[in-house]
This record gives structure tokens, C-alpha cells and sequence, in this order.
């Protein structure tokens, strides 16, 4: 089998056999086939595509590729839910408790924040204390004791996918859906879930702008992960506005504190218990309507809060910062945000509200660099909402001063205004299961 | 500018600008772009395309990346020729001297021979003494004086074509007309001839083994010479048997000759004079007819053998040899391939006969091999003729004995008999020029 051979067959829009997928993921992470052939092949894969049985191939291949967890250590359905990422999206740390709390195991693997978007683990991390690395026993431990856990990628996880990730990210090779449903599921696989539910956002803030493409990435993802024999789903859900009120790590920490005891935004509140019900249905807690309803109850009855302080506290945190926001990393320096203009608030270009609280330290540019755990963003008007000159829009945290300035340019380049209302657009677009896809009003 | 955005441009389907290729041809011809991108742009061309405009900007700036060949030292007319390479290819050794002998330079660089087709500077280093290697004056000065000089490519001729064939060889991006023809034209373009003639060969033996492929290809390049002020035409030809009867270096060094003094094969014959005649109303020498005939008077009143005596001497060459062809190199072994069928000899795939010469020494498999000088095929039959049990369908020379048998096994395998001769192919398909393209009968 020659790579050669393989390039040329994908460049005439031909598909590639099981053998020669496996064969040019192999020889690529070992380092026998160089980049210039692999990104070669990635170009004509990016334009000819791959179709479903390739691209489940394919991702099987770079699951394959290094270590797969083995989750056989916990009792009952273990759920993982993947959100493709997003501004102002602490989901992750509502839902887990939720799920915990009714006997479903979230046992996670998180990622940190680059450019716009946010992670998890930089947000858990505002929490004093909070180790997110944690050894194999551990995590395991903390799992079924606690019921959830949720750490840094440990191991060998999918080594084909990072050294393939890496090459498309300077080719030109990034947009792509069989290539990256495969990427994100390679990572799923290995990380040993048998329940995987995938929030795919679509939006001004999202990677993918238009919700047709969302839902073909879903399609895509739910297919390669049920043919890989886990229960799985998807929602694509909007990103055309930032989600809660509050963008950065100790703020969003908050934020998930104020939903877990029921008093959070509407939309995230509403938005977890879509993604609480949709990873309970797939547990086999029963339908999307009954799992809502359980949902619901566990942050009316204090129940899933109870489950985030139990695994701050297992995983080194101080979980008395839960209930003291004091505690948690504050910001040195404030600005507001006021109106100049009256009118409707009609749009926020996502990506450029969490543009500026990168800017004012709650994000990272490149891999590595430091994040200012108290910086971020309060948001006090959103779209639709009717501002006069002079409301305050939002407040700027950080604690770099000089920041300030830069990043309101940058909030106030976000905003549109209008005479008129926006049409509303929905919180949940659709739901994908192996089924089908199905419409979510 | 930045290389991933001329990538992303390419891979969208999008034309891209002058500035944008010149970029990525000078900064690749640098080393500041890795192979990596290089390749990833080349997949997206060779699957996206490129229009004219983009194609005859990527010759002109790779022509541009090295030196540019400076004729203004030759007076009149200075004719070029190019193959696309074949069997039995031996052209140049009796066009170069008739055009010379009515006046036309020719002022020629040549390749040598790779895989199954042959190469010019081979056939003509059969020749005892023969130097293909000239400094610029001492080629300039034999233009000048005997009107034809042939020798290999000198100096830094088009380093960003050569950086990026090889790149493309290894990468399954060789197949693209527009990466083709600018890289064929951007040599043409930077030898410096005012007046190109392209011999766009199709069929078994040729790269384009279609006929309208190989028209694509040649209105591309005449495109790309007409738009960089050159007179440039071409002449779509015949490869689907090779051409004349002897195949190999010394034995086509006999045929070119036999064919100067108007006695060789009727199809080398004709296809020589259409080439002359080509050159030579490029030159501004008169329509096409009329050059064909005054061609046809050089073979026979010996005019066109003595210039290429004259050359030969002139480029060191033992010029006796060619009166006495006991003075070329010999083959010391040789065996004839007997019909074992009687039938027609409907077809012979001509990469096959090609690459039965190679293994009997006349070719090269890889860049710097030796070369057998005396070793090749002669054929005694040729698609079409009839033949009987016994008969002697061709000659296999060598100076190895245990080639013998391997290289008649890969000339048999190139052989289909018929009950029914086949249809008669055109020797020269078409015509093509600045004006458009012209059948010929």
C-alpha cells in the first residue's frame, strides 16, 4: 500500500477503503508518512469529502491511535457531553451535578479556553484549590463515590487526531465536517463514555455559523458515535448570543452556583435541563419530557448544588467559595459599558463579546499563556431588549487597568441597534439522535 | 499577505490574485513556505482549477524565480520546440537542422530520457564526443554559426518549477492541466525563444492518453505563450504506437539520419516535416503549406543532413559516424521476437514498448542511471500490418544477454492480435494555434 496511491484516489473523489484509512493514520503518527502528503490528502478530503463509513472509519482509526480509557471500573451508564464551544457556556458545571445527583456517572475530560471561546477547566479552576490533574485511580475514585468528576485530558488520548489537528490547523484543512466530526469523535471514543450527548452551537459566536451546517456536524457526529455502539445524541443549540449573563472564569462560576439552586438566567437554566434530559434519556432514565421534569427538581431541592460542593471538595477545592462569591478571585478594576443611543438592542456578534473578555484577561491567545481568573464580563441588557441613552449595558472586570479601554472598543464593535425588535430566535434548534432529526420548539 | 489565506481562497474555489501568486512562488522558491502548505495548495489547484489568467501568472513567476535565457545575441527568428515525451521521439535531431538550413535558429535546451520515454541529450550522446555541455557564449557562438545548437539545460533555469514538480511527483498532484502547462511554458518562457512550437503527444505511450485532454492541454500552453508575447502553436500528435521503427539511442541516431536523406519511415517523416513547417511559419517563413514543401526540399537535396554534420562537429561530435554507422555504439547481443499467431497486429501499448527499451538498457529508471547507448528495439511490424506464424515482429538489442528474455516478455505483453486490421489513427490530430484549434486530415 503506497500513500501516494491513496492521495491520488481521494484527489478523484473516489472513497478510501477501511486498510487504507487505517494504514495513512498509522504511518502518519508514527512519523512514516510526511506532512506534505498528509496535508495533500486533507486538502482533497476537505474538497471531495468522505462519506459516512469513511469518516466513521476514520475516526475509529485515531481513537485507535494511542490509549482508550477504560470506564469498566464504574458501575452504571457513564454519560459524556461535548459542547463544540462557545461564549459564556458553563453548562458543563450545571449539568454534571444534575446528572450525578440522579445516578447517571459523568466521568469528563475537559479542555481550557483559545481565542473567544472559554473551557472548563480554566472556569473550575477559578475555584481556590480545584485540582483538574489528577492520576487514573483517582478519577475513577471520585467517580463512583462522588458521582462526577471532571479533569484535564490525561494519557495518550487520540495522538493521531493532535498531530493531524496541528497540520490542518496551517493548511487550510480546518473546515471540514467529516474531518471534524472525526476529530472531536476520535477524542469521545477513546474517552470510554457508552452515553455521549453533543451540544453543537451555531451562530455569530459558534464555528459554525449557519444552522444547517450544525446540524450536518451533528448528523455526522450521532451517526459515527451510534455505529460505534454508543448511545448517542445531539442538540444544536444557538450561539448567536453569548449564554447566562456572565462571560469569565470566577463569573461563570458563579453564574452555574446561581442555576444549581434554580436562580440562574432563563436560557442557560433552560439549555441545561435540554442537555441534563437528553444525556438522563440516553442513560435510560426515561423520555426527554419525564428526564426534564427530573432535572428540574434536583435544582429546586438543592440537590444538585449539594453534588457540585461534594466534588469541589473531592477534587482540593474550597467549596465554601460556592457559597461565598468573596472568596472566589475578584477584579481589581471595573468600567461600564454605557448606551450612547436608544433603540432596540437587535444583535451582539458573539465572537467579538468574547473577544473582549479575552482581551481583559479571561481568555488566552495562544496555548499556554496565563488567564486572569477574575476578569470577564457582566452583561446587563441583551438582544432584544430596549436601551435608553445613558443604561449601562455591561460591566468590564479585570486587573490590568489599561485593558479597560481596548476591550470596550472592542464590546461597543459587538452591539447593533435598531428601532425595532429582533425577531426572536430559538434557544434549541433541533435534536439529532440515530433516528433522525427532529425539530425542537 | 499570508499563505493559509491564499490556501483557504484556493481549497473556496476562488481565482487567485497576481500578487497572491507571486507571492506563494517566490516565497516557496525561498524556503519561507513549508512543503507542507505548498502541497495543500497544489491539491486545491489540481482539484479546483485555475483560469487563464491564474495559469499564465503562475508561468510568468516561476519563468521569473531564476535566470531568463538571453538571445538578443543570435539575429533573425529564434525557433524552440517541446514534446511531451514519447517512444521513439527523435524529432529534434531532424527538425533542429532542416529549420536551421532554411535560416531559422534554434537555439535548444533538452531533457534526458526518464521511465519509457527517451530524452534528446541521450540519443545525441550516442554520438562519440558529442558535448551537451556548453557554456552560454560557446552555445550562443554555434547558434550564430551553424543556425542549431542542442545541449542541456544550463544555469538556474525556473527553480520554482523544479522545487515544486518535485513536490507535486511525491504528492499525486502531477495531474492538472494548469500545473502542466505552467510548468512547461515557464522553461519554455525563460530559454528565451521568441517563436515555440509544442508537439502535445497522446495516446498508449504518452502522458494524455486522450485526445481532447491533450487538446486542453496544448490550447492551455499556447494560451500562456500568445498571452506572454510569444508566437506559440501546437500540434496535438499521434502516441498511441511509437514513432518510426527503431526505439534507443544509437539506432534512433540512424534513423533521424536515413530520415534527413528522405529515406526514413513514413510517419517520422511526415510528422518531422509538419513540425518544420510549424516552426518555420512561425518564423514568418509562409503559410503552412508552403514551409511543409520547402522542408521537404532540405531532405532531399542533403542540405538538412549537412547542418546536422555541421552541428555535430561543432558540438565535438565524431561527424563520420554518421555516414558510418559502424562508429555509434553496437549492441553485442540481440534476439528476435517470432509471431507465435497469425492476425492482425491491431495495437501495441506504447508505454509497454517503452518500457521493454528501458529494461533492455536504453532508458533509465531513476535520474543518473547509465545508459546503454547501442541497446533498444527494432520493429519489423507495426499496428496494422499483418502477420504470420514465424514472422519476426521486432529485433531486441543489448549489451546485457540476461535482459534479453525479461524485456521480450514486457514487448510481448504490449501486443493484440485481431482477425480485422484496426482503424487507421491520424498521425497529427489537430492544430493549434493563438486563433483557435484546426482539425488535420
Amino acid at each position: 500500500m503506497r500513500i501516494y496511491d491513496i492521495i491520488a484516489k481521494k484527489r478523484d473523489g473516489l472513497a478510501l477503503s477501511e486498510e487504507e484509512i487505517r494504514f495513512f493514520v498509522s504511518q502518519y503518527t508514527q512519523g512514516m508518512i510526511p506532512d506534505y502528503q498528509a496535508s495533500a490528502l486533507l486538502m482533497a478530503i476537505c474538497i471531495n469529502g468522505m462519506d459516512r463509513r469513511e469518516t466513521t472509519d476514520l475516526t475509529m482509526a485515531m481513537a485507535a491511535s494511542g490509549d482508550q480509557v477504560d470506564l469498566s471500573g464504574i458501575g452504571g451508564a457513564k454519560a459524556d457531553k461535548h459542547s463544540t464551544g462557545g461564549v459564556g457556556d458553563k453548562t458543563t458545571l450545571v449539568v454534571a451535578p444534575v446528572v450525578a445527583s440522579l445516578g447517571v456517572k459523568m466521568a469528563k475530560m475537559s479542555g481550557r479556553g483559545l481565542g473567544h471561546t472559554g473551557g472548563t477547566l480554566d472556569k473550575l479552576e477559578a475555584i481556590p484549590g480545584f485540582q483538574v490533574e489528577l492520576d487514573r485511580e483517582k478519577f475513577i475514585e471520585i467517580v463512583n463515590r462522588v458521582g462526577c468528576c471532571v479533569i484535564g485530558q490525561t494519557g495518550n488520548l487520540a495522538p493521531a487526531d493532535k498531530k493531524l489537528y496541528a497540520l490542518r490547523d496551517v493548511t487550510a484543512t480546518v473546515e471540514s465536517i467529516p474531518l471534524i466530526a472525526s476529530s472531536v469523535m476520535s477524542k469521545k471514543l477513546a474517552a470510554g463514555a457508552d452515553c455521549i450527548l453533543l451540544d453543537v452551537k451555531t451562530g455569530s459566536g459558534a464555528f459554525m455559523k449557519r444552522a444547517e451546517d450544525a446540524a450536518a456536524l451533528a448528523r455526522e457526529m450521532v451517526g459515527i458515535g451510534t455505529r460505534a455502539g454508543r448511545k448517542t445524541a445531539a442538540l444544536i443549540t444557538n450561539m448567536d448570543r453569548p449564554l447566562g449573563n456572565r462571560i469569565g472564569n470566577a463569573l461563570e462560576v458563579m453564574e452555574a452556583v446561581q442555576t444549581l439552586r434554580g436562580q440562574g438566567p432563563e436560557d442557560l437554566t433552560e439549555l441545561c435541563l435540554n442537555l441534563c434530559a437528553g444525556l438522563l434519556a440516553l442513560s435510560g432514565k426515561g423520555g426527554q419530557e419525564e428526564c426534564c421534569a427530573l432535572a428540574r427538581k434536583q435544582l429546586g431541592n438543592g440537590e444538585a448544588f449539594r453534588k457540585l460542593k461534594e466534588m469541589v471538595k473531592a477534587q482540593g477545592g474550597d467549596e465554601s467559595a460556592l457559597e461565598d462569591f468573596s472568596r472566589l478571585p475578584q477584579a481589581s478594576f471595573r468600567k461600564e459599558v454605557f448606551s450612547s443611543r436608544e433603540g432596540f438592542l437587535t444583535h451582539m456578534d458573539t465572537r467579538l463579546v468574547g473577544a473582549a473578555a479575552a482581551q481583559l484577561g479571561a481568555g488566552r491567545e495562544r496555548k499556554g499563556d496565563a488567564v486572569d481568573y477574575g476578569a470577564g464580563i457582566e452583561l446587563h441588557k441583551k438582544p432584544g431588549d430596549f436601551v435608553r441613552k445613558g443604561d449601562s449595558i455591561a460591566t468590564l472586570l479585570t486587573s490590568r487597568k489599561e485593558l479597560l479601554s481596548p476591550a470596550a472598543d472592542t464590546f461597543c464593535s459587538a452591539l447593533s441597534f435598531g428601532s425595532q425588535p429582533p425577531e426572536k430566535e430559538p434557544l434549541i434548534y433541533a435534536r439529532v439522535t440515530g433516528e433522525g432529526t427532529f425539530p425542537v420548539e
